[in-house]
């Protein structure tokens, strides 16, 4: 057996290593599917937002149209007719009732995409329609029609900790304000897509656009009524996800799934940005009222909030939603008094889901607006009043967990600040435009919590090829936000080989465990201490080789510049890799890491509630032409404790990313909806920032080690779209002298204000 | 989460858990690949046995053939112009010169099958043609052509062991016969096949039939000059093997990644039965000398054995081949003189590779004729005269090695004779029908022994979800022998699941380690002690998630009938998996094994070549009609020491397809050649038996266990093929009264003898 030792390639070690696919167009997304024999599927839905089936005027006539193969309906699934989420509330097809405008009634497959689109835009479905509810507010009310959950709540939280009343009490000053931020949507480059095809020992396999190949798999036992060693779900390259490819592949998938069944042929069911708009996840629109009491001095002694988000017709994750938004309601400051309660919503509007931040975005608009407002009534600088009562090593939280030693909150303010040369206009510019500065602070729970604790694990295998290259395999994703590249660092970096010698590979739930979803920034940290705990494992074995070899202990080497060191000498990685396979010692290894140190207690809302926390500090100049209402962020500056930055560019990447999709939130981006029916599903009427809208947002990354991290990472794929939104609007009051109360914050909002102003 | 619990399917556990897919024509074999956009390969091979290529007659004319998108020559090849055997003698494509007909010299891909078989048919060649050798035994004289290896020895093995001329002194009888054995063509129901796919990473996807998906991955690697980790080689469902598919798919898997590369476009490369005939390996014919030295009472006392096989143009595993025979050529005796040397010699025949029995029936059908042929000579009852020689627990073997206490010869020879009521007819019989009965013992060293060491190792992983199915994932191969069966019983019974549960996936080499090639019965005993090592891993976690509800330690608890039990109670299999799941607990396992007690000194042919063998014996009664020399098998019964059958079935079932396919290897199967050239390559030309020409053949399974085997299981696949020629022809020797010495033993060969005799 001949063994080739492949160069090392002296790459930038800043290259992507999926860099190469995705500019050169070879990537292979779903879209690029190499089936032969492959049917189209539609997806016939609700035209309207509350009502009562009474089945098809048209039925027959669909069958009969040109290429069409099957129609599947609720009564065709074999198994449960729910897509499992948190609660098991949302139907994989409406069976009588519909609660939203665009919700699934039934399938079609059809030989061409074109034949399968006309015999969905030909089917009629009879109707009884029902009144709607659309504002969380309103669903309340004790009148207010029933949508679902428990009197139209989904789910709710509350906190209590220390003395409420007494807080209050102690406060000099008091405050409170009411903030709404809107809808906002993911606008992934690459719309939802899955292929189902049915497998010759009766299971089916599924490949798609998506962020969790578990949750899928779960959804298509549950819908297909089968083991779960009769499903395969494969991850296909993904164009991006922010949380939209979270929950609803799910949905995609068992419909695909459906249809590929129904008709023994692979099915192709892919979504136009139309149907995406109206029929997929949203971030949640919030009200977020929160009150502080402040000393005189500016410590802040009391919190009291309230946040109600709009969770749409089902529950989907919205429970989680709130949780998270409750547990960082107070924002990062170290407050001894804290009532809150939070509240998802069912409307009869689209289901909201999970959305980078999850939750967090929304009340953190709400607490660093409230802190500039309590500094300005309290006439101190912002940030001194930050400073005060920011959260350091040994504070405690609003759920009474002690902030550990990876805390690099201070530091973050610091060389935000610093960068940005932090000073504020207060309206003092003369002409038409005006300059303004803001800030805003973030803390941010890493992964799902204890409300997420069951899926607090993850898995890896990584196994070393004989010369020297390794594959691993994972069971988180990458969908743009870099893991692939972190992974194959971890790994590399253990063994001491190159980094192009390691192969990440997609999710594959045959041959992966269940190891949670790739959400929550919580891949690095989990899905990095797998990579490493096998990767350890295995280098056990090139150790034993090694040692064999120069005479000593295993425990005695060290890997250095991708050679295993001793004191009796130095054997190269590819060279211990060939010993360790002329000794056929195992060269692989199954990598596990849980989290333990989680807890909640759901009556007082107090607990460990996240293992880690990441700290960030945004603060940004704009521009606001106070003729047009039109805001210019000029510069963005952002400090991120991530703990360890595995791969210096693509966290600063994930900074950038984030802050463009905040300034998106606060600036541009406005679901337009009427009774339910949003009225702008596209990207022309739905406006994203472009390249031409943005300024260079300033990464700048704080490492301040979590000791249980791989190398001491902690996550950030979510906090860097948390806080600019607030520090934007705060900088517009800076130019302005008006607190904007909402996102988006439109021109003909500031227009409005202004004139109001005037007059 | 919902967890579903699978009904317990009370499956007849004789059922394989391959059967289902196959019998209802769902398994996807090779040719059902999915690709919506395929190019099909054809290759343009050799019309000489020896000849200097000079270049293409009409290249340019084929480039531009209707359909035609690619030729690839040597030229062409990335990496090294070799597919890596034993030796790298074996050319990819032929550069200069060709040495058998029908090697391939170079490659067209077009875009229908048939365009790509109209160009290859249209390719004509310059070439010079070289004088052929095609007999192995000429190939050894000095003045022979010289076509490869050493002066045309590819390989040589010998033994010396105790003294040989010492053990003739003291022998009463000498015997010495040669034996010639013929060709055998493997004749699987698939042909060869192979696709191959670019991939979006610049590696390349391979999927084919084939038993040794690592083997094809390194010559993949040694082609096409990439790393490991740039290829990745699935194992398509395999219909039938042999050994066929052992060797050979390493060239069809780089001959279509070569088009695919060429075209940056998938391609299929799938063999008719003629050119799978043509360029295909085969069974090695061979001559075989031996001479055995006796006492009157029947002791053996020396052995001298000359073993030369036909390698064919290129090495291929003739080494390992003339290895197995030599270990193997005194037959299954305790003889204490020894001198043996076998020669794989190199000549203008197509390569002849692995095969089913892989050298040993071409020695067991000398000694086992040659035993007989010695108990004539002594007056001796042949039965007597074994049991006075045959191998028990403590002898010694031809190399020296004591045969362990899993040695159930003795067994198998009783009842082998017991059922089918062993008598000699000695020509009794008046008729021109006369019958006879014959039989044959074996020994087999199971695996790859010592001079396949550097593969005795096997990979695992096994991973169970959250309803307790579970996926198996595995180095080595279903082909029709059952090891899927195999490796679910041991895994489900070691979990203690029930069979429908466990799902054992197709190798895919990037994601299971290299477990050795599917070959040489090491498949039960590697892969099936890899799984049971995952299991046993993985089970550990499920026994502390249920010593943990049941407040016991682990070590307390026994797996019985689906359940873990305790002293303190018990708990279904199901609900330790949910428990493990609420506690995160580690649900997969990386399983290994490898072999350490093996061993070979070159020089003296002595060692522990093998770690264990299996023992069988064959006894048949036939029919002779010596009028048409037709002779019909009446009767086969088979006893087969195997350690443990872990699927009596598919046990019973390797044995009954071992004895069929030896019938043909001693009747029917004729393969002809005229100078080195097939002239009946065809399943209409090149017979063999089909339902109406064979008997219901009689297993019976002996259980010697083996500590080190899963379950104490050996090996199986391979030995019921070696001893029934040598029972055969022992019978038609009974029969008639003459000893025939070569298979085929055809009609026209027995009638020829008889009308010699009638002179």
């Amino acid at each position: 057996m001949s063994v080739i030792t492949p160069k090392k390639n002296k790459k930038d070690r800043n290259i992507r290593v999926d860099a190469q696919r995705k500019v050169s167009g070879k990537a292979k997304f779903i879209e690029d599917a190499e089936y032969k024999n492959i049917l189209h599927g539609a997806t016939i839905r609700s035209p309207v937002t509350h009502g009562c089936i009474r089945g098809f005027k048209n039925l027959e006539d669909i069958k009969k149209m040109p290429g069409v193969r099957a129609v599947v309906k609720a009564e065709d699934i074999p198994g449960d007719n729910v897509v499992p989420f948190v609660k098991e509330d949302y139907p994989c097809l409406a069976d009588k009732e519909v609660k939203f405008y665009g919700q699934a009634v039934a399938l079609v497959a059809a030989e061409t995409p074109e034949q399968a689109v006309a015999a969905m835009r030909a089917a009629e479905l009879k109707i009884d329609k029902y009144p709607g509810i659309y504002d969380p507010v309103e669903a309340m009310t004790p009148d207010a029609v029933y949508v679902g959950g428990d009197e139209n709540v989904h789910s709710n939280f509350k906190i209590r900790k220390g003395n409420i009343d007494e807080g209050f009490k102690n406060a000099d000053v008091i405050i409170e304000r009411v903030y709404n931020t809107g809808h906002q949507v993911h606008c992934y480059l690459e719309n939802q897509g899955m292929t189902a095809e049915p497998l010759p020992s009766g299971g089916i396999l599924v490949k798609g656009s998506m962020q969790c190949p578990f949750y899928v798999h779960n959804a298509l036992v549950k819908v297909l009524g089968i083991k779960y060693s009769d499903v395969r779900v494969i991850q296909a390259e993904t164009g991006g996800g922010f949380g939209g490819k979270e929950d609803m592949p799910s949905i995609i998938a068992t419909h695909a799934a459906l249809l590929a069944r129904k008709t023994g042929m692979p099915v192709s069911l892919i979504y136009d940005r139309e149907e995406d708009f109206h029929a997929m996840s949203k971030r949640h629109p919030a009200r977020t009222r929160i009150k502080y009491g402040a000393t005189s001095e500016g410590k802040l002694v009391a919190c009291e909030a309230e946040y109600i988000v709009n969770g749409g017709a089902f529950c989907t994750l919205s429970p989680i939603v709130a949780w998270r938004g409750i547990i960082h309601i107070t924002g990062p400051y170290q407050i001894d008094n804290v009532k809150a309660d939070s509240y998802a919503m069912a409307t009869n509007t689209v289901p909201c889901g999970a959305f980078r931040g999850f939750g967090q975005p929304q009340v953190n608009f709400a607490n660093e607006i409230l802190i500039d407002e309590l500094a300005e009534k309290l006439d101190m600088d912002p940030v001194k009043l930050r400073k005060k009562n920011l959260l350091k090593p040994g504070s405690i939280t609003a759920t009474g967990q002690t902030v550990g030693s990876s805390c690099g909150m201070a530091e973050t303010v610091e060389k935000t600040l610093d960068r940005i040369k932090f000073k504020q206009y207060k309206g003092s510019d003369s002409g038409p435009v005006k300059r303004g500065m803001g800030m805003a602070t973030v803390f941010y729970g890493v992964g799902l919590g204890a409300e997420g604790k069951y899926f607090a694990k993850a898995a890896a295998q990584v196994h070393i090829k004989e010369d020297g290259t390794v594959f691993v395999a994972i069971g988180n994703v990458e969908m743009g936000q870099g893991a692939e590249t972190v992974f194959n660092r971890i790994c590399a970096d253990i063994l001491g080989c190159s980094y192009d010698m390691v192969e990440v590979l997609k999710p594959d739930t045959t041959r992966v465990p269940d190891s949670g979803p790739t959400v929550a920034s919580r891949t690095t940290l989990m899905g990095g201490n797998a990579v490493k705990d096998a990767a350890l494992k295995v280098r056990e074995s090139l150790f034993k080789a090694a040692a064999d070899k120069m005479g000593v202990r295993p425990f005695d080497i060290k890997v250095k510049d991708g050679k295993y060191v001793s004191d009796e000498g130095e054997i190269d990685y590819v060279d211990a890799v060939n010993l360790a396979y002329q000794s056929r010692e195992r060269v692989a290894a199954q990598g596990w890491y849980k989290i333990e140190n989680v807890s909640f207690d759901e009556k007082t809302g107090l607990g460990d509630a996240y293992p880690v926390y990441s700290f960030s500090t945004n603060a940004c100049e704009v521009e606001v032409d106070t003729e047009t209402g039109v805001v210019n962020v000029k510069r963005l500056v952002a400090a991120h404790d991530v703990g360890k930055a595995i791969h210096p560019p693509s966290a600063e990447g994930q900074i950038q990313g984030g802050a463009v999709q905040a300034i998106g939130y606060a600036l541009y981006e406005n679901l337009v909806m009427e009774e339910g029916k949003i009225l702008n599903p596209s990207l022309s009427g739905y406006t994203v920032p472009t390249t031409m809208d943005i300024c260079d947002v300033e990464p700048i990354l704080v490492e301040s080690a979590y000791p249980e991290g791989p190398r001491g990472a902690k996550g950030l794929g979510e906090p860097p779209m948390v806080g600019p939104a607030a520090a934007i609007l705060n900088a517009i009051h800076d130019a302005t002298g008006i607190w904007f109360r909402k996102v988006p914050c439109l021109p003909e909002d500031i227009v409005k204000e202004l004139s109001k102003e005037l007059k």
